[in-house]
């Protein structure tokens, strides 16, 4: 039994979710349905693009992702089909996949083409759902659309390093509910240009020199439960999905404060990285061994 | 294997769409759920009213449909059980089904009578469940509620039009989750009272000549895109329910604005047309063909 | 076949409720999962567990409850499993479970110990989703953990009486999506210590000496719709999970207002209830027969 996603902007109030999913069960009474997330900020495609790059791969293979943002059809907005990594994602050809597609190369793409028949404004139900359970019911890309070799990049996704490889300069890519302020860093681009060296993390005014395992790692609990004040400390983790996040441990936007609250950080907004150059060893002499933890991160 | 599917002003928080849910199931633990909202305004029964009307139909013939806005009982709020479009509705007799029920006659609308066994300050759980799982094992409505011959209606849902036709007077009925201002101007009623007619349409201090066919209509793809300036443009749309709905292009409340911030529009808020007379013709001449494209609506 | 249920802070936007799906599935294809609530505050424990109390019960015998609140493990936080009135639940040992633990004793706790497999910050998919499959396919909680006694209590969750049992003061644990005030006084216990006496509520500046069986019982039907004044007035009332509520008819926090808009209740805030001493009854005179109307709480 096929399971279909949705991923949208249409929110938690209006009708579209509701009725997409109708439109699916008319189709294929079987099919299982699951909402990702229907609250992506209207038109925000890196935050799509971050959501589904996330979500989609706990899903079991074959799944298919329906992806409803910024969808109206237009010349420069067409309708694509994507197979990638054994999954399925429909969506527009916005940028919404190239975070995805940056790491994995898609096995297809195609342009759907069905839309001759079809006249919409209504383009996730009236087009998608169609795609999707035509994919569900065992059909191939190549009837719903042409093949295309690749898909619009979106820009700046990617964080920028200098040539001597001293600087990382990334940006917030997301915002989550814990407050918590995501980067476009990841982990192992991270591992990759800082080979070993002492770093400084520059988000505003606010510096850090670790990295932490989890977010319960800056309690020290050996100190007496009541004498401790670490809610509200600020720390940088690899996320579950392996992006640098500058969080707040047991954060609350609305009481206690959040990374984005307590730092000001919003979308878009720089986070740097300098990395320390590596000591001169003098001749004759031998660097201790394991000065720096990697994979601490320390 | 039926579908129930639920529309409420519980909100995304509180725990009454999770128990309620879970009544469904523990009676029936073939049936799919689906949620079509559970964030209505609470006790707003015209959102109501324009979501349901909107979602209801992508559903397949027989899906049952739990409305649960203002469904406390009393001497003025009895619960209803509808058929019609060979859909089922269970909902209190508020007005909430006057919207669907004004385009489409109910097949029969019965007033449930299974109250006397049940002592509830939670009706949507321990009494619409149960109607709604009476009709998906099969049941009839007689069983469960006596015939009644209308519904109450709903006020102020249907918009003026003055005694020469020269005038609609509509309002906003729903502010969707893009801000966009819909208005209870359905298109077949537009059609009707313009008859190919000019118009201009007023909302506050704005208004607009043109109905656009979709969003994306307000671009013009033959200027570079770097040098268009389209988002937060604002155009007339008939929405996807056939709605007259004034928007903004790419429109987010929260960045660029949208129709009901830019324009200062929230529910209940006047929306006029005025037609224009249709130019006198004199003696001997005659009209050129297709001065306006009505299936346009230039 | 199997259910399992959600309960989580993770909002509505993030990924994560979607991504603990797709691993579910992958899991247990055929299992249901139905979502309770992704829109807990942020580690507020209290509001979980008023929650998961409220939803549970409405599910089959057998259900699996997955609550993600403040779930990331460390020395003080470890994970836990329970059996309680037939229906299991996975969660921190953080205090969620002491409000439903307190009125039935569990069956069995088990602390988890499958953990030194796993290495993860997303412990909900990673640790809470293997034990919820484990429980699905009919394994035993011992397998997965060793048996605890007892859990971690939860402070401050019972109201407090006087010794002379003329007052309770108990604190508002939940606001409810119409901005109903919930407190931690439940029907039982406030009956316990009445006895049939009157009373007074106490919040902030207002004070009630009635408690309502249903929110319209305010409303006086025989005044005429268009003359009554009933949308906004405060009541008192046992809730559907038996709770004492600081209600206001029809609210809504946004336009015309809930009774923790109106009143200025939050969260913690206390609410008092004072006893009436019984008359004393002069020798030789019986008191007239039901005074008070206990049933009817007047």
């Amino acid at each position: 039994m096929a399971i279909i996603t949705l991923t949208t902007d249409f929110g938690e109030k209006d009708h579209f979710a509701g009725a997409t999913k109708g439109a699916i069960y008319s189709e294929l009474p079987d099919v299982k349905i699951v909402d990702i997330s229907h609250s992506i900020s209207p038109f925000n495609i890196p935050e799509a693009a971050y959501i589904i790059q996330n979500a989609y791969s706990s899903f079991p293979k074959g799944t298919i992702h329906i992806i409803g943002i910024d969808a109206e059809i237009n010349p420069e907005n067409k309708h694509i089909a994507i197979k990638l990594d054994d999954h399925y994602f429909i969506c527009a050809n916005n940028g919404i996949m190239s975070m995805i597609c940056s790491e994995i190369a898609p096995e297809k793409i195609v342009e759907i083409n069905i839309h001759d028949k079809i006249q919409t404004s209504f383009p996730v139900l009236d087009v998608f759902v169609k795609v999707a359970c035509h994919i569900a019911r065992g059909g191939t890309l190549e009837v719903i659309g042409k093949n295309i070799p690749e898909i619009k990049p979106i820009k700046n996704i990617v964080p920028y390093v200098n040539d001597d490889k001293t600087q990382i300069i990334g940006s917030v890519i997301y915002i989550d509910n814990y407050g918590n302020v995501v980067t476009n860093i990841k982990r192992s681009f991270f591992e990759t240009i800082q080979k070993g060296r002492d770093f400084e993390i520059s988000a505003r005014n606010y510096t850090f020199k670790k990295i932490h395992k989890k977010y319960s790692d800056i309690v020290n609990f050996d100190i007496p439960e009541n004498k401790r004040h670490d809610e509200g400390r600020k720390l940088v983790v690899f996320n579950s999905g392996n992006f640098l996040e500058i969080a707040v441990y047991k954060s609350n936007s609305a009481t206690v404060g959040s990374a984005s609250t307590l730092l000001g950080l919003g979308l878009m907004d720089a986070v740097s990285i300098k990395f320390t150059p590596k000591p001169v060893i003098p001749q004759g002499m031998e660097l201790p061994k394991k000065i720096h933890n990697v994979s601490d991160f320390e």
